[in-house]
């Protein structure tokens, strides 16, 4: 294990109406005035969003609002927050929604308090300073009511980029499992297929002896396994749904990727195809992870051996592992199908003609182009083709 | 899963030499004047204490020192440490040691603020106010670097009882794995058995439907089974110890048991055996276990299969379940054994003839005693005396 600094002190309140403590919460980590910060009119419809106010109300906490957060969340939305909340002197962000709008908040939350323009951030720059951020999660996917990390798509050139800092760490997040039984089917499974790729891309790694944090994974990956399909049966489970939710935010706090290498190429290799097709991250990430995996497998067979056999349930081939490290990739894919993913670029609508642009796009970085995509293995432009090639 | 709060706002600075960074850690979070506490002379010997020093010193932050805290640590001491840090002015708590003397910090740290005897806090008062404490973990065991926990004795009848707050998460831990490296075997396999005895005890609930918090616990459990033999191999095997430490954190910070009835039958009855016959509480652990395990396993005999099949290994006996139950619990007292545990009244030194009294003490709390002891199972008198003479 590598030497690593770890703090992730996010409050979770977790469970059955616990968006009533949002204006305790609010309160207890010092806002005074709020801006509410959501993406369409469900959080109208179902009253959550009500809900919240009131609950603002009976603290006493003023708050203005800003809607309109669209999945993969655009640069266009943040600009106009960060405007609003000058005027206004919001003091507190709070997120309703998913990943999309939590990100959003907390790319507004770091340009308020910054006198360049927000986008520095999502081209390198470490985030240490932002408003303070609170989240009422209705999509267990990101991770990010946990993480340090978000993730915003540029409109000019439409660069789809991440930016990182412990002031990106929530003050606290409401998890009420409840909240996501109205999802659609294809938006929770979307957001398993998230989870299980945070938990991948911290798998892959080039740090030995991390016999801990592999297990840890292993068993996040194995809930999934078990708890995924019981929400797609039935979108009321409960219970299935706390499981999901709690998994999301553990894959993705860190705690099972500390002192380690990771991998990120898959995230890296969907943000294009995000950026470029407008398609759910989720889906994105079923077309990306099977095929990407595939390439890099040889690079450490016996680690995809070991998730084959200890999740996925292979039988371990002595002879000739590869076998079961392809099984296992397989087996991943099957999965994924069978909660209605796609699994290809014709089922999300992407085009083999774009791969050389999309390739490209990986690789820009602010107005430098670079040679290699680091992660698993060291990838050229021909490797990152190759790639999309597989997703064909 | 049932509602809960989840807040462990604790910095970790975990790998090689991070015990430099006290000074700075302690400047961070508001310390200006420090007690440094710790136990006997390893700390001072290998040269530790005085690298503590000298990062406080760089910082210029004053402190003043008070050693002598035994394992099982004592109220006396703690009472010594009020009175000084009173008298001193000291505004955080900085422990140098193991579990014991984290322990004893939080006693001394409630203390310094209260008006009463801090000892209440022992009693069931929660803890809600207490000095700012930092840590410096020298043994991989307790969990106390993450934890709201802290378990005293009472020398006055030699009570050994815990209390809990908020109050008492350490506000940075620094987990250097190869402070550990120095540990007598004994003491090793005490902190891999505490650690084992954690994820046990939150591993027995009464809730359903708990599949990933099942499925972290399960991990933790199956690295420790690898890892622990490493470390008793091999004591120099930085890799190992920093497993080891990193699941003794994870196993005890509650992020794996949240949302779930837990049982700390094992504890309870341990802290009798090592109020009594002041053995270590590892080993005094290892002699509970499979007794507290046999003698309840028939609550809930799927879920002593679960954890026999899917972290010892054992085949499942679909027409006798019972029988995988028992087989799990026997192959985790030859894990115990295997490292060097004691697993029987006579190894411990404890005596027969004591069981009556180790008995009605469990269940004594403050001037009352009580009827029963609840976890997993509900427990009389009885119960408790028919769990003793099984470790016999």
């Amino acid at each position: 294990m590598t030497n690593f600094d770890f703090y992730a002190p996010t409050y979770f309140a977790f469970g059955k109406d616990k968006e009533n403590e949002a204006g305790k919460l609010v309160k207890r980590f010092g806002g005074s005035k709020v801006l509410i910060h959501f993406g369409g009119g469900s959080v109208v419809r179902s009253g959550l969003l009500d809900r919240v106010k009131k609950s603002l109300e009976a603290e006493a906490i003023p708050y203005i609002e800003l809607g309109g957060v669209m999945p993969n969340p655009r640069s266009g939305l943040v600009y106009q927050g960060i405007d609003l909340c000058r005027k206004e002197g919001v003091d507190f962000i709070l997120a309703v929604g998913g990943g999309s709008t939590i990100d959003s908040s907390k790319a507004i939350a770091a340009g308020v308090v910054y006198d360049g323009d927000f986008w520095d951030f999502y081209l390198g720059k470490p985030v240490t300073k932002a408003l303070p951020i609170g989240t009422v999660l209705t999509i267990a996917a990101a991770g990010s009511e946990g993480s340090p990390d978000s993730v915003i798509t540029l409109e000019d050139g439409m660069l789809k980029r991440g930016a990182s800092g412990e002031a990106y760490r929530p003050k606290f997040s409401i998890l009420n499992p409840a909240l996501t039984q109205t999802l659609p089917p294809y938006q929770t499974a979307c957001g398993i297929t998230d989870i299980i790729c945070h938990l991948y891309e911290r798998y892959l790694t080039n740090t030995p002896d991390v016999e801990t944090t592999d297990r840890m994974i292993e068993g996040l990956i194995l809930a999934m396994i078990t708890e995924g399909p019981k929400v797609m049966k039935n979108p009321d489970d409960y219970e299935a749904r706390a499981n999901i939710m709690w998994a999301g935010m553990m894959a993705h706090n860190n705690s099972c990727g500390v002192g380690r290498s990771q991998d990120w190429t898959s995230h890296n290799l969907e943000h294009e195809l995000s950026a470029k097709y407008d398609c759910a991250h989720g889906a994105g990430l079923a077309v990306a992870m099977p095929a990407v995996f595939k390439y890099t497998m040889k690079h450490d067979v016996n680690r995809f051996a070991k998730i084959a056999v200890r999740v996925w349930g292979c039988q371990m081939d002595f002879e000739n592992p590869e076998t079961t490290a392809l099984q296992g990739i397989e087996r991943l894919k099957q999965f994924l199908i069978s909660i209605g993913m796609p699994v290809t670029f014709a089922q999300l609508g992407a085009k083999a003609e774009d791969i050389p642009e999309l390739a490209h796009k990986v690789l820009v970085h602010g107005d430098e182009v670079n040679d290699t995509l680091w992660g698993f293995t060291q990838m050229s432009k021909d490797d990152i083709v190759k790639i999309y090639e597989l997703m064909l």
